[in-house]
């Protein structure tokens, strides 16, 4: 981890707590199996926690397939032949670094310990004791600084169970750890079945595992995530124009959720740090607590997949395309591997990055003598889009009146929330910390006039709209 | 299996047939890992499957959560701690009884094989001839009818996996085998930060795990599968009355997303028949092409789970209830463990029941020389809401109009598709087959009127309407 990545490191700890305090005390994330002490790294989406991460991957959805003539959908099994990952090399190369301190035990990735120079003198803690010794290795023990450490063993990151009642090798086979091969191993199927031409995408949703030593972060890399994953099979000239095309196009994605902008980054891989198959990368990155890190990746994955899985298969997985000019006879006709573009992107993460960005304080101010916790979610990601109140709940007519809108909201697909408890100041700001852009208070005007009051999130202002003018209202903010 | 639930089992082959090769054929559904030979029982939803899929889980959600004040929506983590299952007597007790045939190998469920008496004389084939014998079991193999068999042996459903690196007894953990467990873990986190009060529930959608021996009829049982499961929380005094309520719910929750009521019904569990922790329970039933078989449970879970969890745990999982008269004290105040009913549906199984309840091949017709296939999907089930087709693509107008209507639909998350391949009446037999309520067609007169084509899918009646009056009509089909 470079310098910038560590720079605002000091920071981490504050809005972190924060965040992860506000997600467990208002249902946004629980730790999982929480009653028996948790599972490593494992998280449940609570209320709101699942309905923010839906809408992130409806938006998703929406941008990559329903908006698009070239792309289409797919939704695949979450353990596959374990042949599949035989021929993307997972089984025998998708693996960390791993080392244990002899001193304190740990267990670490040699890639992520802190870096030394070798032969250098260094200072640990053991027995409560500070100790001097000379650094082996150029890294020390991340736990305790010991320089006196294991040799380095790979250990793969793949999921392994068995299917069948035997467990034995023939019936291993493995959780995915990424949606992307799904996409390979579908290509003609999809391609020939939705009569698809080149450039044209796959896009997949869904959970996927590795089996991580080192989860952190919350919920930033745990060992069960979830991936929104598009795979854009291009003629192989036109693959580094879509390159640069995916690049903007996601960028632009989360700006228009929302995200600020100078939270954000495109960062070009360097050569060193390409993956084998890769013919260029970009990175989206964003400038978490801890420093600039990844949210999604956008690759040239070149025509490596296909290669493979055609070669393990036996099964020819190239497209013909009847008007391209065939290099070798000069005449029209060629049968060619198409060219990958993939932008790779974690839903989990998203939800962790859209919270960061959301979340502000606001000091007490002139007329206010409290301060408050705002989610500015953009009302597309809202887990909430409007809570509609009675002022007081012992007015029938009041309650009865906020369900009626609640209804005209549930018809029309809006999600709305009714409250009643407490005082109208103290639901606003549980509404303020859930995000919800729009609440709707019924009260004793309504009755005379027909007009509710609708109070605003970002601002606070308030003003007295007409229920029959509600919906649209809303609805206008949601489409925008 | 009874003889009325084999009752129609003739008729299977063929329709079973027809739907697999329509769903292979138009990219609903795909052997997984097929270029490989495919994986046990593994699918695919493909372009249009996907949308199927992701339609009808929709539904649920919105029928389950966003339309009452009742529910709230979790998305727990697949991988819990393995002590959730140990104490839901999943490790324990969730297990099939095999049994292995020394005549042909075969391994099988005891429960699922074919019934004879105990002492009478069978005939079996073996080695190309016919063998008679004598039945020391109440089955014979299933394959080969031998009645020369293992012992019955339980094999576990779960699916091991384990977490970290190292593979011990320690790291064992499982894929869950239901989503209903993480609602129960979960209920006092949900029921604190959202502070609900029982009667209230907690739903979840997702994917589950079952290590089956007998994989049958397609996606109906399949080793992955996905889910949507309520957990309702009540007064234990309520908890019968609330099953009454939620089996008609959830009945009518499918007849009017267009399911024939003919081929649905609610069947009550006999007493043998009732899970051990369960006071009652129903299936809805559907009509499959093999006979009735289930499609939904709904069971009052009473305070089983609860109680387990508690005692596992040593976490209070009581609600307290200001109101509620102690039995004891005779006073208000009283903590006490909820009554579970859960309403529990398989959203893989409902993607198979929609599509054979909506296939029908029409003959030819007076007027009409060629029959056709049509899927008869709600429009809110429908992948595609609307097809938007030039009558010709040379014509850059009419292509251009096209694409404009297309952009209205998309930007009001209405699911449109633009077809220019081929005669329109073959666009037209695709987009029947696929299920598409309306198509749109854009022709000469356009030009001259404004006025475009809509087709419907059901009676394939056509008539003019105005471009800017489409979206509203569509719309309204889709909110009715």
């Amino acid at each position: 981890m470079s310098d910038q990545k560590k720079s605002k490191g000091l920071e981490e700890a504050p809005l972190m707590q924060k965040i992860t305090s506000l997600c467990k005390r208002r249902g946004f994330i629980f730790q999982s199996s929480e009653i028996y002490g948790g599972l490593k790294s494992a998280y449940d989406y609570g209320p709101l926690g699942v309905e923010l991460k839906r809408n992130i991957m409806a938006q998703w959805w929406k941008s990559m397939v329903h908006e698009r003539d070239d792309i289409v959908g797919l939704d695949a099994s979450i353990i596959m032949s374990p042949k599949v990952w035989q021929a993307s090399g997972h089984v025998s190369g998708f693996s960390d670094p791993l080392v244990d301190c002899k001193t304190c035990k740990t267990r670490f990735r040699a890639d992520k310990a802190p870096v030394v120079e070798v032969g250098s003198e260094v200072e640990y803690r053991a027995s409560g004791k500070t100790i001097k010794g000379v650094a082996a290795k150029p890294y020390v023990c991340p736990e305790c600084g010991s320089p006196d450490l294991s040799d380095e063993r790979d250990f793969n990151l793949l999921f392994t169970t068995n299917l069948g009642p035997v467990k034995n090798e023939d019936s291993t086979c493995y959780l995915r750890p990424e949606t992307a091969q799904a996409m390979f191993v579908n290509f003609l199927n999809v391609q020939s079945t939705y009569r698809m031409k080149p450039p044209f995408g796959i896009a997949q949703q869904g959970k996927s595992f590795r089996n991580e030593i080192t989860v952190e972060h919350f919920i930033f890399r745990s060992c069960e995530f979830e991936q929104m994953e598009m795979e854009f099979f291009t003629p192989p000239e036109e693959a580094r124009a879509w390159l640069d095309y995916w690049k903007d196009e996601r960028f632009n994605w989360y700006v228009n959720l929302g995200c600020k902008k100078e939270h954000l980054r495109l960062r070009a891989h360097e050569d060193d740090e390409l993956a084998h198959y890769a013919d260029g990368c970009y990175d989206i990155e964003y400038l978490y607590p801890w420093g600039w890190d990844e949210l999604e990746g956008i690759a040239n994955r070149t025509d490596y997949d296909l290669r493979k899985h055609q070669e393990a298969s036996k099964k020819k997985l190239t497209y013909f395309d009847p008007q391209k000019i065939n290099p070798e006879t000069g005449k029209p006709g060629h049968h060619y591997l198409p060219y990958v573009i993939e932008p790779a992107a974690g839903a989990t993460r998203a939800v962790l990055m859209f919270l960061l960005d959301a979340y502000e304080e606001e000091p007490p101010s002139e007329g206010r003598k409290e301060g408050r916790v705002v989610l500015r979610l953009h009302p597309k990601l809202a887990p909430i889009k409007v809570a509609v109140m009675p002022l007081v709940k012992k007015d029938d007519w009041l309650t009865g009146t906020a369900q009626d809108i609640i209804k005209t909201f549930r018809k029309n697909s809006v999600n709305a929330f009714y409250d009643e408890k407490d005082a109208i100041g103290r639901r606003y700001a549980r509404q303020d910390e859930a995000g919800t852009p729009f609440c709707i208070t019924v009260d004793g005007q309504t009755k005379e006039d027909g007009t509710v009051t609708l109070r605003y999130r970002d601002d606070m202002r308030q003003e007295r709209i007409k229920i029959e003018d509600a919906l649209s209202i809303v609805n206008a903010k949601l489409l925008e």
